[in-house]
């Protein structure tokens, strides 16, 4: 991170996120929780049902897994589009040229025709063949904002956010509380389970209820905090 | 912080170190929890009874409240000793410097001249008239390792760390979990209002529970992060 973020790939703010995203991945106990994985295979069945499903990729997301983000793209298929909350051209064209250095065959990003509603600034803009017209999208560290304008465009949007309480995880259709380098494997793990299986996707989809699993992770970081301390570890 | 970042006063692991902080803060409500407060004035306590105490200063400290660090070293008084890390000359410089600019009188850490015992590398460097011979020393954002060096070396350590669960806060003799901008003008008001009360002071420092007060402190993170689910917020 330290590294990309002299490149400028990665914003100032973006290591101070990261450390957020470390803190809370701490008390998960730095794993996948059962609450995560189930997420991860709604999201993946989401991703297969989708029409024009698009990833969003920022400079934390390409810092952190760029590979794993290209190899998800195109076990889908998806389309990859890069989207900064700290834009400038100079930063859309680091992390498109980072992702293109990676493997990306394809980025989209480098010239809006768009804009989402609901965002002032900069950070609405987007293009109409990726994120304007897309029904599904993936979000990994992703800040509320933009996931509530995706929403309010009547889009399904899937989170990765190691938070539960941010309001990225609270307004997503689905909120993936996991590292995003464990997440998004596997989801593409999930999107090779599910891809011939349409009546268990759309089972999978119909069931999922986003704020009880959410519940479900709070408990569960409250019983490793608590557990940690009294068992004597503190 | 960014700007400092880019002066070279906060190192880059500052950054993801002080977005770990966030997190934790953000659990606690962004205020000082009773259990914070309690642990302020038993570090106050300390403070006052000290023969030598010093506060230690990183790169984050002085980047966050080097007035506050200042003011309350005065109030002690006790002595300020710059100890960073990631040690360079030149970030120690740096923030020698800062902390002057910032109106220091008399900053310690330029010229190392003795060893904390336990601690390998660059680290262990301190000065003999400050840390090293410290009584009880205030330990801003610091890391585990040197938390555990000042112990075994029969010192009185006072955390201030957001983690309840860190290495930090379950080896220091008073952890204080609290934001460090709220914490040290806390820890100053308590001093004036112990300062002429010594049996007040040694009461507050031989019923201090310091586990006990860090169990309080995880239970409220838990009932913070469960309630504000439950409560239809998410």
């Amino acid at each position: 991170m330290a590294e990309l973020s002299q490149r400028g790939i990665v914003a100032t703010t973006g290591l101070i996120a990261h450390g957020r995203g470390e803190a809370y991945d701490y008390l998960l106990g730095e794993m996948t929780v059962p609450e995560g994985e189930k997420a991860e295979e709604v999201a993946a069945a989401h991703l297969l049902e989708a029409v024009n499903p698009v990833i969003s990729v920022n400079g934390n997301a390409a810092a952190l897994c760029a590979e794993e983000i290209i190899s998800l793209a195109e076990a889908v298929p998806a389309k990859m589009e890069v989207n900064l909350f700290h834009r400038s051209e100079k930063r859309i064209e680091a992390v498109c040229s980072y992702m293109e250095s990676m493997g990306a065959k394809r980025i989209l990003g480098r010239r809006p025709d768009a804009r989402l509603e609901g965002i002032t600034s900069d950070r609405a803009l987007c293009t109409r063949e990726g994120i304007h017209s897309a029904d599904v999208v993936l979000v990994p560290l992703e800040d509320g904002d933009r996931a509530e304008a995706l929403m309010a465009a009547g889009k399904v949007a899937i989170a990765i956010d190691l938070n539960p309480l941010s309001r990225t995880s609270r307004t997503a259709t689905v909120s993936v509380v996991d590292e995003v380098t464990r997440a998004i494997p596997n989801i593409e793990r999930f999107v090779s389970e599910l891809r011939s299986h349409p009546d268990k996707r759309r089972r999978l989809i119909r069931d999922f209820d986003n704020q009880a699993n959410l519940k479900g992770v709070a408990r569960r970081i409250c019983s490793h905090l608590v557990e940690d301390i009294d068992q004597g570890k503190a």
